[in-house]
């Protein structure tokens, strides 16, 4: 935002209680989104849009409200309402240009709405301001997190939930296709007893599903909107009434049952249920960081690696080695991990920073919580439509790696003891030989410890599976 | 552990499938054990007592499930059960040497168990072997992060949620008491309109019911137990049925309504619901720090601070300052918050590291979330009785500030506008004048834009508090 | 990147060694661009321009070597260094579209640069083939993080160490200008003997300067550059000396002293160096956010809390409370430090997440390493010019501060002992009255413990400022 | 320490600033150590006995020269030194009985000490007083951080760095013995050209080297000592000349190059070289990660993994599996890393919550930082001496795998170029043919492209790990 290229033409003066201010001639906004936009030139990213669309159905449905209460006349509501909604459907996400690390009440960013709004409102030929109007019966510090909240909630129901199924719904057709496949288990990446690989796709879908399961645990508390606390959480300068009420507007426009929060002073002074939440989703990327990592191991290879399942080639692999295909989707989404990891400590280091009436680094959460959502939709979706979709299985080495695991020998416990039965697993393996060759071997069934018909059902790496 | 100052005469010789060990003489311990407390020589702490306790637990209930199926016979049983209670009530807690940083599974510290619950079986004349009786039916895999899940929740249930019961009792207590007590609020630190000392209190309290929700909402995936998957999560070598029935038994015993994982690979190759537990401390830890910064900034001074509040004096606080009394407590809580955000980031790498059918760092996860339980659950309970009950408050300091604030001119929004409100503000402050003498000096009574009534009636500040 | 809108007209048709792409018609990229372009469409957010430029300096000074040692002839040379340096300037940041989360190895950011470069090198009429020619001997898994440390290590020297230059200078002019100005000291947030307001922003200094010395500790290691590995660090298809050479062209270029990294497998298997500079950006980060919350407080009030200092006035600071002026500026700069912290969470975990020849989360770790070098290159910028330079002093509420608090007592010690002290320190705070009153009231001036002269030099406070 | 068991004829009556204290009769602690044991029964766990030595390092040194200074006469300067010193050799630590979680200066360790040296002290006869003599000339705010910097220091220099010695020897003398061994390379997890075994143990023990050269270049800032502050920074209440002589004598008794703090104000308000420190820990564990988590895969198997090399067997694997054995010092040493980072996540946040002139986290700080200096020495040695030495490789298995990798193709770029060279990889692999046998069925040979014995030069893997 240089002026230096910009001739005075191209600017207009406004002013706020502070003074005068030259705004570019084309902006909907006013003297005090350009005087941030000027004391915070720090990134170069703005807010979220979805926290930008967010703001806007609270400017609507206030407005609505404030108009049913009579503080606003029905022009000015009007006005009001259809300047914010255009705002909520995403048509001037160009008009927020204020960067995330701004006041950290985004007291910036909520008079960055006023001036918007109002300055759309004005169109309309009525008259109104940003304060007095636009942000009637509010404050920055109950409307700002009420935004937030309702961004958070929406884009978890809207964006990560339905991803969330689509991968889970993805994993557990998989687990279904895969459900004959016998493969060796393993434990501390050592051969253990047979699994299926069904089994594993299972396991995957179920850590989806808890994701899932966790996130609308937490909903509930997400949906509480600090709106009504006003300056300080006791409500000041706003009327009886006027947040139950939004907050049923809110409600019903965007079909989530938000309400309005227990207590004021916590809602205002912490932003704990987004920490609580971004926690959440850092439980959601540690799961799927073990997911990533099994697929990738699972299709390492072609020759050297594990072999057992091959992910679709999305691209080439190397800029050097001929052919090469590399898990390039897995590795997307373990760096999405790693982000979302990172995500929650900042939010966590934001939200142990409040004083006193409030916590000032909302923007910051603000941006880590719904990045992390974000982040966590697109590549779940994006893993499972063009990575899990596509995976094809290796049946035949995974079957002879089970068979060849000195650990099928288990099931003998029950009839050697664990010791004789660790016997024969250490020579089975010195020897190169199978565990019935060395049971047989070492006389065990000679001797009538067991029959060689209970030796072979008890070697039978299928049934290990089920048991 | 060295051998060293010990005469030949000080051991026995034990061996397992490996071989021979020697093992001090007096130790119920045996070969296993004492590898892995050879083989561990790390951090010198070993396991939680609670942890301790869990594992006595789940041997316990096994066994009596184990002679109901009869796998064991009623003498091992009763032996066995005996053996392993005596564990749960904490008599054998010296005979669990093997350190936190062990094998991954916890097998280490499971064999432990499990030799010296043979062992004290065994003295009743009994054949009870540890890995055939003990262990029957189970594997470190499953009974590990069972007995983890179980300490959790009983951490949990019978320690923190009654100690955030206190703290927010006692928060709740001088709510009510400082309900008449208006005072400055403060947002960004700066002063802003006025709240009632009751009210930030009343907001702490809240702070701790909700971390009390967020626990209680967490819980059911915590008692999920992945009892019954055994090596793999397939259930190889138990009996059809045993992991319900132990699972019933663990449940009378604790009074707890633990539940079998409801998909043993997911419960065996993450931890996940432990992240998501972790994360929830977390968040109490974040909301914790709040409520002592705030504590510590009004109890500031005692003459160039705030001094809203008095704290109880615990001890000298400097060693070189006559007659300096420093927040203590508030400090070593906060210190205990830092600490929860730190093993929450090491239970979110711990958590993400798993393989396969199995997680493989889960001693260290268990050492992280039990202590931030047992180091919540102990300063929450500290600062309830040793601080915050003892609190007293200086109404008439707070009362001056109230009035003193330039955010009183708030509520004259309504009659003047917000513009002209911020120039009446700034010229208070300026001339160090009241708020009520620069609207008169202004003229706006004169010029009859509010009443001196309507005045007097917008600047009470308690009536701030409550619009 | 949405096909649907866009005519069949407005795309060619590119291949790779994995088939037909259609790419935009205008763009520089080809068809491993566009494919990666279409395979992640995760975050919105491309890789950093800071990031672009550095590849640029790789692909121009290999041109440049590869021309010496013959491997490109002179006109492919001129065309690619040509080519290359138009991306060092900034001039085709558009063409860069590939998303951060992509394949973990950076390839397809590697390759995008490879197709850019060749298409405009092709302009002037030379064959230049993506991969034969601009990325002759070098490997994605060379030139990628080659190009990620020559970015950090420019970033740190042209931005962030100017920056801290420009803070501590300002802190350190400040200090000079308060080096009269005593006030009470403040431990545990409690009143201590007194101090000078210039020391404390000599503190701050200090800490600014201390964050430029660690910089400049981790710098060598940072400019140990991984080319010359190729793909799995032993230098297959590159030529004996290339890396050597184009390490010392890329140091002429820059005026960095780069080297080649020490070995190769560590070079490229691990970032740690990157690791280690996030490390230190992130104690920045630390030493930062207590120099504001340090200027936050002292800045509090106007009338209800310290109220030491002013900070200046840069916007209106609340929607609801007129007059009402808030530090915007060290609040924003602490949310860049919570952000910081978490980037550097992010960065150790992609960090541990290497396997063998090849960390293949880079990506993430650039966006996060290079994100902190901006924001704290901004943030230290602003804060200094908008805030620090700006700030002035409450000299006589310091002063009245500094007398009045009981810690003035300490020099008493040497006189009367530790416990007189205290009992003296109490005394005169439940009296309200002075240090010197009381020990007078006290009879210890009439004893004759102390003189009433050695009791006025003892109670001097600016004298306990540099005893 | 409860009362309840023990009769009143157990305690003795000591008293403070505050008034009477009933003390364990054979406590060599006094009033402010037992209020400070029943003010913070948290996490019971003192303060690290490496930190208590260094505590009486310093009460040694500053005995030593308030003797010389004439401030303490020869008799008591004899005695607190003779009872220091024993408190450094570790004589005493039992009677440190305070938690970690106590006042965050560490007031109250610091008096335990004065405490326990002058009840040591006073044995000899002479007159010796906890705060007047042994804590003479200092503050608890400059002597406790001043003995975790020489703790630290210590711990990093006589600990760590002689284990990191130990292990990067290890890896050396391994790279050493497997510097003929080719195998695979692999990136991505997929097949990529061969390197040695010997460089990637190279790489390993470089991963170490750069972690002692990175401790080393914190060092000098670890070793500056805030001794000579006392309250605040200014130094009050300590002779001209004292800091630096104490500082001297720390430096001759420890061999340690210990400086004095370059801005005392710093170095009391923040702790920053501390976190720096940490973050060098941090940056070890990471790079520790990798290296453990490469040795677990190379060795998983031993017949459905890659089964590269072999680690020495340590103890039975599974309570259920037998003859399983698992790379337990691997994952011991994992979650040593994962601990460190959780440790350093702490020491961030208490590193950042300093207020003025003291940070008051300090003791979390500590303990965070010597656990972790602590842990990573052992589990670095123990790594080195229990797996790494005891390595051995299975050469034939690799060399297959070098030899079967269809990234062997790569050579051949600078005779076919890139696209032909991934074709043939392609066809190869789906043939399931070597890629000499593609390129000669393909024709390449036949069409002169290449010469047969071209070909062979190219594809021999030994000369594609040093080009």
């Amino acid at each position: 935002m240089s002026d230096s290229v910009i001739s005075d033409a191209a600017f207009r003066v406004e002013h706020d209680s502070m003074g005068e201010v030259r705004v570019p001639a084309a902006a909907l906004w006013r003297a005090q989104t350009q005087r941030a936009v000027e004391n915070f030139p720090i990134s170069g990213t703005p807010i979220e849009p979805a926290l930008i669309h967010a703001i806007g159905r609270v400017k609507s449905a206030a407005a609505r409200v404030n108009g049913e209460l009579g503080i606003l006349d029905p022009a000015q509501t009007d006005a009001i309402v259809g300047a914010a909604e255009s705002v909520v459907a995403g048509e001037h996400d160009d008009q927020f240009p204020i960067d995330v690390f701004q006041t950290g009440s985004g007291t910036s960013s909520n008079m960055n709405a006023n001036e918007v709004v109002a300055t759309l409102a004005q169109r309309s030929g009525t008259d109104v301001h940003p304060n007095d109007h636009v942000n009637a019966s509010q404050s920055s510090n109950d409307t700002f997190p009420t935004a937030i909240h309702v961004a958070a909630a929406l884009a978890v129901v809207d964006d990560l939930l339905p991803a969330l199924d689509v991968l889970a719904g993805s994993l557990e057709r998989k687990a279904d296709e895969f459900a004959g496949l016998v493969k060796s288990g393993r434990t501390h990446l050592m051969d253990a007893t047979p699994v299926l690989l069904g089994q594993e796709f299972g396991g995957y879908a179920a850590t989806v599903r808890y994701a899932a399961e966790r996130l609308e645990s937490v909903l509930p508390r997400v949906r509480e909107l600090p709106l009504g606390g006003t300056a300080v959480g006791t409500g000041i300068n706003t009327p009886p009434g006027f947040a139950e009420r939004v907050i049923a507007v809110l409600g019903e426009a965007s079909g989530q049952p938000f309400t309005e929060a227990r207590n004021h002073f916590e809602a205002q002074g912490t932003r704990d249920s987004l920490v609580e939440l971004s926690g959440v989703l850092r439980t959601y990327a540690v799961g799927l960081t073990k997911i990533c990592n099994d697929l990738r191991w699972m299709a390492s290879g072609p020759t050297t690696g594990l072999a057992e399942i091959h992910l679709p080639d999305l691209q080439p692999g190397s800029s050097i080695m001929p052919g090469k295909v590399n898990p390039v989707l897995p590795e997307a989404t373990l760096m999405v991990c790693f982000q979302v990891v990172g995500n929650d400590a900042a939010v966590a280091a934001a939200g142990a920073s409040g004083s006193f009436e409030l916590n000032v680094a909302m923007p910051v959460i603000a941006r880590n919580v719904l990045e992390s959502v974000r982040l966590l939709a697109a590549s779940s979706r994006l893993l499972a439509e063009r990575c899990v979709d596509g995976i094809t299985a290796n049946a035949d080495r995974m079957r002879q790696y089970a068979e060849s695991s000195p650990s099928v020998v288990t099931p003998l416990n029950r009839y050697l003891g664990y010791e004789a039965a660790a016997m024969i697993a250490k020579r089975a393996l010195a020897d190169g030989a199978t565990i019935r060759e060395t049971v047989i071997a070492m006389g065990y069934v000679e001797r009538g410890e067991l029959t060689e018909a209970q030796l072979d059902a008890a070697l039978d790496v299928e049934s290990m599976t089920h048991p």
